[in-house]
């Protein structure tokens, strides 16, 4: 009886702490769309608005932080649902870091209204940008669902997201040869390619963390790379 | 006499995962420099190394993560003692990104060793990252002695790095504008700049876990923000 009493005080907690985590999420979700639509409608009013909600994610983080804390000290979880604790931790530490990103896009934002659009990059941004929204979203109904299949199944879709991004790299360094006027934006244009590459490796890491949680082990399959530009040689246009 | 039985059992724990953290910290050290090295002297060897040597910084992130999970369902520790144990977590999730880091700037060097060399940049990405090595270095003396100020030192110091990237984000696109055939080279040696500028951030974010630890709160003052590439308008080359 007692024992059951624990157990569902700690599922209590355990629900609270995921409600934030969802709602933290949530918030990244938007920050990531509004910031990659101010840069394609030079919206810098968005961009700005953006900036400020930032600072909401970062205390939603301290906050599960804190409350993680409290559920441990409180309930000494053990075994899975002390993983289960530790993962929020986790969870929460990667969706601080692509509401950061989103917050640097909507900078450049401002910065790139100033100069001569470059042709198209933005649009094709925005899609990148809307593929690791979607698998934001997906990855964390895969947490609250406990679907390892579909935390499976995000990870194999950054390696998409990793391909936009060599192909949008490809892209600025042939409109740099082209005109040199261009660098300068292709530079900050290229920032945000990587930035939301790097969002995509983050909601991977929200995958694991998923596979972990409902496997008890980190995946097998080492994480797959798909950003080329470091390893590949014949990355100078073909053009 | 038990509680005291267990405190020093917590201890004993305790000083075997900072063991570990220490460990770490100094194979990460050495991925730094040797990396940049490899980079300075177009040595595909040593970058070879430095690749292969991530693995073990990753092995020990995990080991970290186990054993600080087993310290608190073994020992269920409160207040400052499970503060200490979380924050080994986050501490060895930060190496481990600067580990990644490190790797990824010994990937770019075998692509830079078939370009011609960008006058002097290697030299400067060397000293970056040496910066950046140092700041590690002191502040995990700061983590376990303890040393508020010192971490409070290791952020400010982070403000050099920002602006050593600064300069050398403006010098690229100098030599990108003179010469288009730089632009390739200087976008991997800007990938490369960018990276230890982030190196800089884990640092500080580590900083922030040490003040964190002795303190019971985040550091109030914000974390300095020193790259303005993002911010300034005025981030075109004067030449």
């Amino acid at each position: 009886m007692s024992n059951q009493h624990i157990a569902s005080a700690f599922d209590r907690d355990l629900e609270t702490i995921q409600a934030r985590i969802m709602k933290m999420g949530g918030l990244v979700e938007r920050a990531i769309s509004d910031a990659a639509r101010s840069l394609e409608t030079r919206d810098e009013e968005l961009a700005e608005e953006v900036r400020g909600r930032d600072k909401a994610i970062d205390i939603l983080e301290e906050e599960i932080n804190e409350e993680a804390a409290r559920v441990i000290a409180l309930r000494a979880p053990t075994a899975g649902d002390l993983r289960l604790v530790l993962s929020v931790i986790k969870i929460s530490a990667n969706l601080e870091r692509i509401g950061d990103y989103a917050k640097n896009m909507a900078k450049r934002t401002s910065i790139l209204a100033q100069m001569s659009p470059v042709n198209g990059s933005p649009a094709a941004l925005r899609r990148m940008a809307r593929e690791v929204e979607a698998m934001l979203k997906d990855v964390l109904d895969a947490y609250i669902q406990r679907d390892i299949n579909l935390a499976h199944e995000v990870m194999q879709r950054d390696q998409d997201v990793d391909q936009m991004y060599n192909a949008i790299f490809r892209e600025f360094l042939t409109f740099m040869m082209e005109d040199p006027r261009n660098i300068t934006a292709c530079m900050h244009l290229h920032f945000i390619a990587k930035n939301t590459e790097r969002m995509g490796d983050h909601v991977t890491s929200i995958a694991e963390q998923v596979i972990y949680l409902v496997s008890g082990a980190m995946p097998d399959d080492p994480r797959p790379k798909g950003d080329q530009t470091s390893t590949n040689p014949s990355i100078a246009p073909t053009s």
